[in-house]
């Protein structure tokens, strides 16, 4: 190996923002590291250069720039804390990543028996006694030995690409992105497509409360009415009209008066709105259909009833025909 | 900090199962990392410890077990390669996750300056020269310069809580897990409730093609109806009854004998069948259905996409009804 051509070893000159992009296809989760200075004042950075390096002795690893200026308190430190971060704490992360505030301030700590700090909420938390730093380029690399740990059922934070992101477990053999989603398959409707999955999603999760509405007499296009109605009101037919053309369902004068026939709705000078008992319906109903989320997140798991959420609204926002605003 | 009472620095004795299932609240990315054996054999193994380090040199790392058939091979390395696995590599990270077998049997390689092993297809790649080699317990921890380097777009493998997954990247906030999705939102309906994100979610895909249901004048009822069959046919109406029920769609005797009438359907001996007519409407429309999903893709980004198609799948999944088996 001393016999390299010394083109091989000599590297091209990377663009700086090419290269971060590069090294940021390698998926990691978010930690916060903690320490206290010799002041004792508590001292943290969020970091993803963390990583399990041993089991035997429990070990872990973090780089640290050089230049940082939390590196003198960190190169002394006898020990320092790893938070692996949930999913809810993105706005700690972004905390802990700003220089120059009290990063602390307002935040309970958990007690700790090494005196680190030990934030607490996080997904996983690993109490360390400084093993070893190395040289590595820019960055020290710090090794700690695990002195104790702990997890909770928080799914953890991602940061993927540039961008903060949760965990979508896969589900059996997934075609590629770039992949024909009907290349598995022959016909040409499959089982991949996204439109499919919608629908086959959206009609199993009505199905599980169906017997709600059918208990309150509700039909689908009145369950979208009453729960249009609870969350704005009053609105006008024209109004109503313009929240539910997406849906297909044709909402006719006929209809809402038959709703208020049926005591659901009453006319204001405003428009419509609902009556006590349509309140109490659409209450019943959504109930129902919390019960029905309730039972499906704990059967997907929480990580990825979380994510689908998450894609949801970025495929609602993605397709959205211009809807008017619903909530305030 | 010579000071540390001794309970301090002694570690409690950690399950290994349980210390392993913490580190894997960390997500990391999945590479596989190669070289060359002095022989010229090619080496490989999948690890997820790899991280970024330095900057500037470009610097990065990830750890051995002292115990790897492959250590000494990667000891004496001079360069190794490191590839960071796309979402559609899995069966590739479990074939070098495993010993034993020729790994790189029917595999095409890149070509290398260095001559490492370079595999196509990955999402990032990092050409290394051996840097430096560090204790980290059972592991040594390999630090690599980047010589050379590149990325595609797609879209990474995750490794996360011992499960292989994809990323959603997150579209606003969220609510995590744990909470109440109705903590931020005053009513009994909030834009978090899955509920609502799976049926607006379908209803704006269908809004998106419904032109093209329109041009074929098809009813929602009836585009259900030639999409089953254009998967799966004869069918007898209680088969179709048996598999469209779910939808909460009533497909009368009436409606198909309207349907035959129209020269969409026919009736043999095995039930109802799409005509050639039929056929070609149905082929129409699912034709615009896959231009409005390959759109929203397209907006969504691949990575999404690709997580969303599988959380759909595993809602699909948990939410089952116990539908019988449309694809084969």
């Amino acid at each position: 190996m001393d016999n390299e051509e010394i083109s091989v070893d000599q590297p091209r000159v990377f663009d700086a923002r090419d290269f971060r992009k590069a090294l940021g296809h390698f998926a990691t989760g978010v930690t916060i590291v903690t320490t206290r200075g010799e002041d004792g004042a508590a001292i943290g950075m969020t970091a993803n250069s963390f990583n399990s390096v041993s089991l035997d002795p429990p070990m872990v690893l973090w780089s640290l720039a050089r230049s940082a200026r939390s590196l003198p308190a960190f190169a002394r430190a006898s020990h320092w804390n790893v938070h692996v971060l949930a999913c809810d704490q993105e706005a700690l992360s972004n905390r802990f990543a700003r220089a120059g505030e009290d990063k602390f301030a307002g935040l309970a700590l958990d007690p700790c028996p090494s005196g680190m700090p030990l934030l607490p909420g996080c997904s996983a938390r690993f109490q360390c006694r400084s093993a070893f730093q190395y040289e590595g380029g820019d960055h020290i690399i710090f090794v700690g030995e695990v002195i104790d740990y702990d997890r909770s059922a928080a799914p953890p934070l991602l940061y993927v690409t540039g961008q903060y992101a949760v965990a979508a477990h896969k589900c059996g053999p997934v075609a590629g992105a770039g992949a024909d989603p009907d290349a598995a398959q022959t016909g040409p409707y499959s089982e991949d497509m996204l439109g499919y999955l919608l629908g086959r999603a959206h009609y199993q999760f009505m199905a599980r409360f169906r017997p709600a509405l059918a208990e309150m007499r509700l039909s689908d296009a009145e369950f979208f009415l009453l729960s249009l109605l609870s969350v704005r009101q009053p609105l006008g037919a024209s109004e109503i009209a313009a929240h539910m053309a997406y849906t297909g369902v044709e909402l006719t004068l006929d209809a809402l008066q038959a709703a208020c026939a049926r005591g659901l709705l009453q006319v204001q000078a405003g428009g419509y709105s609902l009556t006590p008992a349509g309140n109490d319906a659409i209450l019943h109903v959504l109930a129902a259909a919390k019960a029905v989320e309730a039972d499906l997140g704990a059967g997907m798991g929480p990580v990825q009833a979380t994510a689908l959420r998450n894609l949801l609204k970025t495929l609602v926002s993605a397709s959205d025909p211009g809807l008017p605003k619903l909530w305030p």
